[in-house]
């Protein structure tokens, strides 16, 4: 027996959730909002699924539930700065965007830091969110020592993930969010219980030997996508977004949390731009060129990147969201018992 | 028979080369620097090699020998954009370096575009002049059409090079820049002319089949490095460093050009990020943290990028660059007989 709920009817069960779990109600409406867009568009994996790894994260006390945002800036700055007191990200990335959008609006490009945030959600919903206002954004994270440097033997690197988004006027924006490994953790993890050999050149065992057995590999370290290339987006990633903002590293954050069960924390490097500004004085609209190239790219045959989750919103924003048995005997019991229902 | 000159006296070699040709002053300096830069950097296919591809590209009238750069931005824009009137880019580079370093340290982030300007080099000695200023750097630009996007069967993307410089305090900066096509098209020329294959993955026939043939790979489309992640970054590369600046995407540039045989003209991305005002506020020193994760790799035996040529580098500021005799005898007769020694 499968529920269908409608997407408000979703969010407003997860909200309550988090409410019960004890997340102040600061906290909960974005967290809300991030773990249903995930739900919404069909990427199983930061949907539902991920209340529980919050509210592990919260049980094991290494997240604030009452944490305040604030911006810490000054009105003009072009780095808004946003603490989050040690809670979740999104609370503290909701609070700053308006920010941001204004200054990158008013100067045609402009950064956003968010500090002491415990993050577990994709970036798409957050360079979706900054498309949302016009903007153009690169979105970069660290995340926990998983991963190898290209050449390397030992886990440093995190799976360090890089979105980008473009707006298009009318409909939804032109957004890509990827690690920087080869396959994210979770996907050996399937291998693991499928009982399958990973692909080559996904992994190192722990003697930094290739492998393609999950469980060594899972000992051992990811390797990034693309080779030294892959290595070199993902050593710029912890440059700029822990080194230069003054937040944690991939090792650091594994060495605060001590496993990588629980959601990292960390900081995040937020760059808006504004395409009507750069585009300024020049011949051609950018975003009537844009839609040119996505003509273009698609007229082969080749796919333009997020269009599947997209598929997966439409049909939700139709007909409501679908949850298993299983799914929704399993919200009930965090709904009634709260963080005991949490392992 | 070999000849040794100092880095000095092949700077000035180069530049009286380019004066005889007809290049304006204002255009001869900026532009025998990084063809220097190159050749002093052991990085043989953008050293002296490239002085007949610029002339090739100057004498078929595709490039302003006499454009004198302007930067037409005001004082304190957070967008600093400079004009190249179609001369090459180095001029208009240099021009506008000191007003984006202004600008990056007193606000944290700023941007530079270069409009309208044939560029020939490698983006690493922009990634390291902005460096050198004490900022990190990220600069972007696209090429002509000769790489399919992951999933299509025909070029449309360039091989769209991304750059990236973090400054080291008293030594070479971190500085990777690599083509997002998996090889550079010398590569694949290389395999034609040495009569080999390619390896798997590099190259799709003119039927948009996978090929190993250099010659029918020459004929058809490269291919983006690490499949859709790579793809994705090309294709943001078009948008932020062509659509956005209003400038030519990789597929506007071989319609005006004609040929991949001559410079690109389109135009270039920079952005500068002052790490020390990210870091304003916040516990540590992103220089010296920073150094702690390049130990880090290094200990596991990973190279950092850019080694081999500060190796290189090492050696010519000791002794000198060596030249072929081919070499020498052809930059004299360059010297000699100016655009009728070019092809």
């Amino acid at each position: 027996m499968t529920t269908t709920l409608t997407i408000a009817e979703l969010g407003d069960l997860i909200e309550r959730i988090l409410l019960r779990a004890g997340l102040a109600p600061v906290q909960a409406g974005p967290v809300a909002r991030v773990i249903l867009a995930g739900e919404r568009d069909g990427a199983k994996s930061h949907g539902v699924y991920r209340l529980d790894g919050a509210l592990q994260t919260l049980k094991a006390g290494k997240v604030r539930g009452d944490a305040v945002p604030r911006v810490t800036s000054r009105q003009g700055d072009a780095i808004i700065r946003v603490d989050a007191g040690f809670g979740f990200s999104s609370p503290a990335f909701e609070l700053g965007l308006p920010v941001l959008a204004e200054q990158a609006r008013a100067s045609g490009i402009a950064a956003m830091v968010v500090n002491d945030c415990t993050h577990f959600s994709a970036l798409w919903p957050e360079v979706e969110a900054v498309a949302d206002h016009g903007l153009a954004a690169l979105v970069m994270c660290p995340s926990y020592a998983t991963v190898a440097p290209a050449g390397g033997s030992r886990p440093l690197l995190g799976t360090n993930p890089l979105a980008f988004g473009w707006p298009r006027p009318g409909r939804e924006p032109y957004v890509f969010d990827f690690a920087t490994s080869v396959a994210a953790r979770g996907e050996i993890e399937l291998h693991r219980r499928a009982g399958t050999l990973l692909p080559d050149g996904w992994a190192l065992d722990r003697d930094g030997q290739p492998t393609t057995d999950p469980d060594a590999a899972l000992e051992g370290a990811m390797l990034p996508f693309g080779g030294h290339k892959g290595s070199a987006l993902s050593t710029m990633i912890e440059l700029l977004a822990a080194v230069m903002i003054g937040d944690l590293t991939s090792p650091e954050v594994l060495e605060v949390l001590g496993t990588t069960g629980l959601s990292p924390v960390h900081g995040e490097l937020v760059i808006a731009l504004a395409p009507e500004r750069f585009a300024a004085g020049r011949e051609g609209d950018p975003f009537a060129r844009a839609e040119a190239l996505f003509a273009a790219i698609e007229a082969q045959g080749a796919r333009l990147p997020s269009q599947r989750r997209y598929a997966a919103r439409k049909v939700a924003l139709a007909g409501g969201i679908t949850l298993t048995k299983a799914e929704s005997d399993h919200l009930a019991l965090l709904l009634e018992r709260g963080l005991d229902a949490v392992g």
